[in-house]
């Protein structure tokens, strides 16, 4: 290839990785504002899913060594009180690993969103990357563009945003003690891991008081929301000195929602980025989360078919979900409106499993509509009708089963 | 005007009026499959709100008078298992009345998704209706193109549909009793109405068994989606011989979610509608809830400045909201990010109230982020930078506020 | 209707029609600005044209008596080398005329793109408005969202500017004298109409001088402009005192090009201004033309086909179309883009006066490629594929030809 | 990096380069079809131009040499009359060298659209690529999302289609001996290359006759259509056994028209491909020239200022450019909205040619609006407002002008 001497490529950044959320885990890399670099980032569960037909690696997955973590990276100039400006400028798979998963967890292991109505049991679908597009041999008929982000991404918590962590979750695990499955998961030595020399003393103190990766906190962390994609600009509190960036779980698509838990298309990859401070900048926008800007090239999927759900007798229980008159159950309405999807899915030929993977891992809209109209309140999901290769608009004749066979299932045959 | 002879004007069809779902209401007027045809409606609650610089009215509101809708229509060969489909044509105000209005309900008379958190007294924004779109001059700073819709649209009920509601809200009311507000609200003669000359004991039974009209439930009703505005199709289940479609509840615009109750920009006008069956469709398509295909002509609002909003530390509370492993809070997500948003705004420079009100109305999009991710949901809102007349994006230098005065307020001055 | 006693509808404000542009045509409205107000406008052709299923009366239109202009409107405080901001706020047909038409007209009365080639008889489609959405008896199997816009929309000219378009063609009729159809259009008494009680030699002064109207000019006029539609601001320079803005020639929708000349959805109807003065903004903002900001609800029709033109071998006469090496020829390839989308449609079973209807009224995207790859110019004609109501993508099995009949013909029968 | 071994990343086949188009030319690889691959291109000129702050390079560029393009491609299957569908799966810079170039060219070394007008010497600007974003220290004040897209992409042409190209351009270029810039080029041995060892006879075959490659021609080749980017579909006529595909000209971003003629980000990367064959396709879909389906990922800038451009009175010549009836200047049209453009460019204190390069490499926007309004055609140019960090807008208060330096220019300082 011939290239200018004068090029300059962007350097590529990484060197240790973690799994948990401590203030005491120093930064492996320094950036200036300003300057754009990669980031390297394994899949969210350290490369325990393989491309293949099975899904007992999901089954038997060990999900106290999540989520993997690149980082942290400190940003210099970065101090408390500031907002730390992190563009996203490109996510991507790997050159040679073009390929990612969604899972359906076990209802002991993992979980997700229908893990107790469905008693699920472990199920895969590989995606294959092609450029912008996934495509699935265990979903087929569906080819769509990647929302691609990352699932998980924050600044380092200070040590009191920690113990308020602790603290608090504690005190929602201790109020339910027996829940399968847990409510929460407090801090747990076993699979924590810092890929860094550090003394033994501080190791056993980040093991044993490091908040784990799957909620979404005051500091970003896991909040799986597809549009933080690339393209996407987003400020950040700055708890620490140095901000101290941590990122991971990198998706090539997601559903809102992601609802089968793994539900998003979990990929390793690159992640690139260029990183700003604001001075006081937590006072100046109110940061009590972050804020962001949506991507321009995220894609437009604008004709959708959409299904509503309601708070009420869900899943055919008859019953009615309100907590007071205040608080409307959307949770309950986003549930009965992805079941009613799933529904439908399964009227064009679906298994209920490929279904509830496709809606958590394609770039579905699911949106708040009524919240205040007690007691019901009504979230719709939106299925993108450029997805599919063939028509699902309902029709005079009714839809038309297909036979799309059935995605990766556990080698014992049990769904 | 020089027009051809060979013009035929679509009908206005309209003849009657009534305010609550009873199975017992005959329609006024029937039509034909294939048909186009114009009803009026007046707004939600029968003209009780002005266009004056006061809140008085929205204090005084009389609850039990809404929803004011008009029909049922009966559309010809329907029956009981079909779905209705139904293309919104097109939705404006009455050239006569280029206004509507947005309020906050005081916390025991409406509420609002903040009522008790602000205390709420009454407040209320007029917006004037200009073209496509809506400027407010208590709320000034923004200028925004309507996405207008029906706020509540929906078939009639079966017996024994109808009995179901009654059962399953008279359930959760007699759980709640003394909540103020009230969680549900259920038959009540007082305010009833149907504006049909009917025997009286039909009346009579009307007002003691007809069902409130301010949730969404299985027909549609009060479902308050942004998104089934003009040029949208909707898919509804019918449960009477010939459908009885009932409207009303007009938005100029609304926000996802219309949290402060009266939310939307509510106004009287003209709806255009054209209706097909399709024979035996709730089985074919599986319509628990209607499903619907959003408009093309929906505003393309695509830059955002977007608010995340975790389900934790509630309004400064502290709290943990987790309901169990599966069910994340995205209701307290949704009004995290909401009172995130209503923070910023009023570094702008706007009052809590005016935020509160703008968030309400303007084409604000809510999406699902993590509700699987236990014990934390994530929910965003995202506001599009397009309707603001000025910058509103974060700036190295904070953000400059703006003295924008107040909204509508009562003439006793409290807040 | 129960309404408010405080409502004021906007003004409906017109008293005038004319059909030149000329400097002595008196405003008959004066407005201020600010105010909102609301214009009715016949068809350009003045009703020429029936609903009905012959196209004789497109063969026998009177094209000296057109564009049927309403205005011009004084918009208080404008001066010569002031900006007039426009604001189109609403575009729609009268309530009692939902309908409008596409014409082809005859090569030596109108012409269009491909008279010469198709040696054109007049063709006619109707199309019925429902709402936002127009379809037509007479080009079955599509139904679109209303782009709706005025076609001509301009302030009126100095005497200056009038001499120097007069001029400017003038010489170019000359030098062109004997061509059919004729290259421009001369001022022309016959046919020429203002309507207000003017002194006979000022009425005659205008209408030997008066421009005429099919031609956008430096202050606006006949631009055919799609997405010049409703919720645009429009930029205008000012060349009298009042600036005297008219406007006609409503387009229910338009394809980029309007090719068939008659080929936009006209209508007669209403449409909604508000406009303000920016004083000196034509040196400001250099405003040699207009310059808009187009609306945010054009319709969102992402997904197309799109035919590529190069101009060559146009209509296969094995040629090279090329000016010089600055001059590619956009127009060549603009037609041959047009005449493979043409040939396209007919694979599907359309008739050429059918396609050749469609591709001029529907939201057609014509985009200029490569111009400056000399010797041949690239430019692209995108088909929205939502606006079909069948699949036109190409398949492995080729093109279905269906049976759409034709659209509405001579009654002598000749095509 | 934790990988899975079954991981198999696709395949980059890359073995040849040419610079001419000529049936004799072999393929260099072979693929079957459905299979996804890479290809490395370098940049058009051979990586004459270099990341630095003069235009030497530019002034002094050899244009016999161009454009390198990679292939040809023999897809299995594939025979004349068939169809080649081409799914642009991704196109990216090389990672190490995140960066390309926009240049003006000398009148009498390449041109331009402007070249007579402005008597244009060279110019540059260097784009740095920050992920899916370009910025420019030689045009400061915009960051803009790439649509990435191959400028030139075609199947080799039968010797029939080659005899027709070289006769159509000899009998122009005849016609046309004396002008500056040239017209069109005639093939040429000087400069020509095919990296292939082939007998010499034939390489001097290929050399005497090889068709250049500026223009677009039926097969595709240089369009320069700047939505056939990654993400789209695209249909091509096929030529001769096994396609031959070839590709070259990658480009980062560019605006509709490519005015400048180096006018897109030229960049040296990566494109991939998936190909498959639909028989009999030319005559099935009517392919004159290609067809193609857009990307859904292509940038979402809506809302935008947009310059008219009318045909006449071009550069201030006062003249009426019309070339019958049915041919309205539409490249003049163009020239008008594009010089309309600059000057405001230039009120907001770009130069000439900064505002030159701008509105060559961004995605800016070009439709045909009137061609059938004769005498005059109006084409419009519309620039995103979301590229420019800062507020571009007409103002009451006029613009404001500030100081964006100036681009690359001569060493000897000739502009």
């Amino acid at each position: 290839m011939a290239t200018k001497a004068n090029s300059i490529p962007h350097p590529t950044l990484i060197k240790g990785l973690h799994n948990r959320w401590h203030c005491d885990i120093p930064p492996v890399v320094s950036v200036k504002p300003g300057q754009t670099f990669n980031i390297e980032c394994i899949d969210w569960t350290g490369a325990q899913i393989g491309n293949n037909d099975s899904s007992d690696d999901i089954k038997n997955v060990d999900l106290t060594a999540i989520h993997n973590l690149s980082g942290p990276i400190a940003v210099e100039g970065a101090e408390p009180g500031d907002c730390l400006v992190v563009d996203i400028l490109d996510v991507r798979p790997f050159d040679q690993m073009p390929w990612g998963y969604t899972g359906i967890f076990e209802l002991n292991n993992g979980g997700g969103l229908f893990a107790r109505e469905f008693d699920s049991k472990a199920c895969k679908a590989i995606w294959d990357f092609n450029g912008i597009y996934a495509t699935s041999r265990h979903v087929p008929g569906v080819r769509f563009a990647g929302i691609s982000h990352p699932g998980l991404i924050g600044t380092a918590p200070s040590p009191e945003l920690l113990a308020t962590w602790n603290k608090r979750e504690g005190e929602l695990i201790a109020a339910h003690k027996d829940e399968v499955p847990a409510v929460a998961f407090p801090p747990e030595p076993k699979g924590a891991y810092v890929g860094q020399d550090l003394p033994k003393d501080v190791l056993e103190k980040i093991y044993r008081e490091g908040a784990r990766t799957v909620p979404g906190r005051e500091h970003g962390g896991n909040c799986d929301i597809k549009n933080l994609s690339r393209g996407s600009r987003c400020y950040f509190p700055v708890f620490v000195k140095g901000a101290n960036l941590s990122v991971g779980d990198l998706h090539f698509s997601q559903g809102d929602g992601e609802m089968s838990f793994c539900g998003a298309i979990e990929m390793a990859g690159i992640i690139t980025f260029n990183c700003s401070i604001i001075k006081g900048g937590t006072e100046k926008f109110a940061l009590k989360q972050p804020i962001f800007l949506p991507s321009p090239i995220d894609p437009m999927y604008s004709a959708k078919l959409v299904f509503e759900g309601i708070s009420v007798d869900y899943h055919g229980d008859g019953k009615q979900y309100n907590m007071d008159a205040l608080h409307c159950h959307s949770t309950v309405a986003y549930k009965q409106a992805a079941l009613n999807a799933i529904t439908y899915l399964m009227k064009l030929g679906y298994t209920r499993e490929q279904a509830y993977l496709l809606l958590s891992a394609a770039p579905v809209e699911s949106h708040i509509g009524a919240i205040v109209d007690s007691p019901n309140a009504c979230v719709t999901m939106g299925l993108p009708l450029g997805i599919f290769e063939f028509d699902i608009l309902p029709k005079e004749e009714g839809l038309q089963k297909r036979d799309f066979g059935q995605c990766a299932i556990r080698s014992d045959g049990v769904v």
